[in-house]
C-alpha cells in the first residue's frame, strides 16, 4: 500500500450535440416502446454528429484545465485513456494535443489502454510520476465513440452504449492539504478475454484484407456475452473488493461515494447488492449517459463533483470491470 | 531529474518463422535487384506466417522471464508496449497474458502506446511504479505485425518494415548494485501528427462503414512522408539531445552505446552525424530486422546485450522518434 500525495485539480466533460432518446433505440431495435428504458435502464445517451474523439477530448480538457485554474501551457503531460482510438497511428493523445492548439508545445503525449478501466489505470499509473516529481500537471482524457462500433443485431449492447468525453487534471497536493490516492489495485483474468471484444480491425483480422460482407462486418463490431461476464464478475468481484478493504484498512463506512463503471442498470444493481454497498453510496449516471466505455467513470466523477455529492476531504472509490477481463479499484481522498 | 533504482533483469525476443530477403521485396516492388538493400539498407526482415502479436509476445516474454531467473508467476504486471494492436478490444497485454497461460493469475495487464516509442515510454513510466514499490517484476512486451499494414505502392516504407517481438523484465535494483535509469525525457510535437499515420481503422474512419475499394483500402495502410519527417527530426532532434546532455550532466563520452529507433539506414546515418555521435557507439540492427515499430528498440537492446556490446555498469541511451510526432530519450546504467 503506497499513498500518493496527488490531487484532482480540475474536471471537465463533453457530450456530443446529438442526444438519442430510448424511444429511438426501441424503434431501431424493433422493440416495443419502453423496452430499452425498462431492460437496460438508459433513457438518453449521446451519439456523435460531426465530433471526433480528439475534438471531444479537447473540449473536456479545456474545461478541466480551466477548473484547475491553470493554463493549457502548464500541462506537463497528456494521457489519452480510452478503450477506442481515433486512428491506429498515431496515438489519440497526440491528436488531442493538436486539437488543443499545443502542436508546437512538445508536451509528452501517449495513450494508456485497459478498455473500460483506462481512466482508472491512467490515474493510478500517472500518480506515481506526479509523486516522483516527473510531471507537475497531468491531463488525463477519456474520449470514446462507441456508436460507430455498435452491432444493432445485439440488442442488449446496442441499447447500452453512448459517446462522450471526460478529463481531469492531476497534480501534486499542496502543503497543508490532504488530497491523496490512498490505495489502488488492478487484476486481469484473461480467461475472460473474449467475453467482450471487437475481434476485427487489428493485426489478427486487418480491415484492408477483408471485404465488407454481412459476416465480416460483424467482426468489426462490439460483441459481448453479458451473461457470462456478469457471472464471472459476480464470482471474482467480492474477493477483489474484500482485498481492497483488507489491504487499505478502510470499510464502506469510510467511503462517501462509490463511483462504479456504468454497465446496465440491472447488472450494476445486482453487483451493488452482492457487494453490500448501500444504495445512497452508489453513484450511477447510466440513465442519462449510457455506458461510455472508459469515459464512464470520469464522467460520473465529474457529475458527482458538480452535484456536490463529493467535497474536498471525502473518500471516494472508483470501481469497475473492463474487457480483458480486468477489475480495478482506486480509493482516494478528494 | 530523478534517478530510479531499477534494473533490466532479463531480455527476450522472437522473430517470425518466415524470413523475407530483399530480393523478394525488390521483385514485389518491381525494382532492379539490389534496390532495397542499397536504398533502404535492409537485407532481411521477417513477416508473420501464422504468428499473432500475442503469440510472438509470449515467446519473447518467456525468454525474458527465464533470463531474469524468475518464474512466470513472479510477474507482477504485464505491459504491452506496441504501436499496433491485435484486436481493438481487449488490449493486447491481456491477450499476451492468456498466451502465457496466466489467464487465472489476476496479474494486472494493460497497454501503453506512443507508436514507435511505446517501449521507451513504458520502461520510463513503469520504472516509477517499481521504484514506488507498487510492482516488483514488470514484464514489458513490444510485439508488432507491420507486414499486414504495408502499402506496396509506397516503396520506401514497404521496403523498410518487419515483424517481431521483444520483451524485458524490469525490477528493483538489488542492494549493492548500481543499475538505474539515470534520466528520461519525452516530447510530442503534434504539428507532425499526420506525417506518418494509419488514417483508417479507428473511430474516424471505421472499417465497418467503408467498403473495401482500392481507395478506401489505402486508408487502412501505413503512409508516411519520409522527407518531411526527416526534415522535422533534423530540426528538433539536436535541441532535444542537447537538453538530455545538459539536464543529465552526461556527455556522449560517458555513453557506451546509443540504441536508436531503427529507421532506414540512410536517415539513421544522417541523424547520427547531425548529432555528432561516433559510428562505433551507434547500434543498428536494421540490416537484418528492418523497422519493427516499437519492437525495434528492445530488439536492438536484446542484440546489444547478447553480443556483449553492453555489460553491467555500462551507460546506454535509448533514443528515437515516433509517429505523433514524438521524441524519446532514456539514459540508463545497465
Amino acid at each position: 500500500m503506497s499513498v500518493r500525495n496527488v490531487k484532482i485539480l480540475g474536471v471537465g466533460k463533453y457530450l456530443p450535440k446529438k442526444a438519442v432518446m430510448s424511444e429511438e433505440i426501441d424503434h431501431r431495435l424493433r422493440k416495443k416502446c419502453g423496452w430499452t428504458e425498462k431492460n437496460i435502464g438508459v433513457t438518453k445517451r449521446y451519439f456523435i454528429k460531426n465530433e471526433t474523439a480528439s475534438s471531444m477530448g479537447a473540449y473536456a480538457a479545456k474545461e478541466a484545465v480551466k477548473h484547475a485554474g491553470i493554463k493549457l501551457e502548464d500541462i506537463s503531460c497528456i494521457i489519452c485513456a480510452s478503450g477506442s482510438m481515433e486512428q491506429p497511428i498515431p496515438c489519440t493523445a497526440s491528436l488531442i494535443q493538436k486539437e488543443l492548439g499545443l502542436e508546437k508545445s512538445g508536451i509528452p503525449s501517449f495513450d494508456i489502454n485497459s478498455t473500460c478501466l483506462s481512466f482508472v489505470t491512467a490515474l493510478d499509473t500517472l500518480s506515481y510520476l506526479v509523486e516522483g516529481g516527473r510531471y507537475e500537471n497531468v491531463l488525463i482524457v477519456s474520449s470514446e465513440i462507441a456508436s460507430v462500433g455498435i452491432n444493432w443485431k445485439d440488442d442488449k449492447s446496442a441499447a447500452l452504449f453512448g459517446d462522450g468525453a471526460a478529463a481531469v487534471v492531476l497534480g501534486k497536493t499542496p502543503l497543508q492539504e490532504n488530497s491523496k490516492i490512498i490505495y489502488s489495485k488492478m487484476m486481469t483474468f484473461s480467461e475472460g478475454a473474449h467475453l467482450s471484444e471487437i475481434y476485427g480491425g487489428g493485426s489478427k483480422f486487418p480491415p484492408n484484407l477483408h471485404n465488407l460482407t454481412e459476416e465480416t462486418k460483424e467482426q468489426f463490431l462490439f460483441s459481448m456475452d453479458g451473461v457470462k461476464i456478469f457471472k464471472m464478475a459476480r464470482k471474482i468481484m467480492p474477493n477483489f473488493v474484500n482485498t481492497i478493504w483488507k489491504e487499505s484498512g478502510l470499510t464502506i463506512d469510510d467511503i462517501t461515494l462509490v463511483i462504479p463503471h456504468q454497465a446496465s442498470k440491472s447488472s450494476m444493481e445486482l453487483i451493488r447488492k452482492h457487494l453490500n454497498i448501500p444504495k445512497d453510496k452508489w453513484f450511477s449516471i447510466v440513465k442519462n449517459h449510457g455506458n461510455m466505455i472508459a469515459a464512464s467513470i470520469p464522467t460520473a466523477l465529474y457529475e458527482a463533483i458538480k452535484e456536490e455529492k463529493i467535497k474536498r476531504g471525502d473518500v471516494v472509490i472508483l470501481l469497475g470491470t473492463s474487457a480483458g477481463l480486468s477489475l480495478g479499484g482506486l480509493l482516494f481522498e478528494y
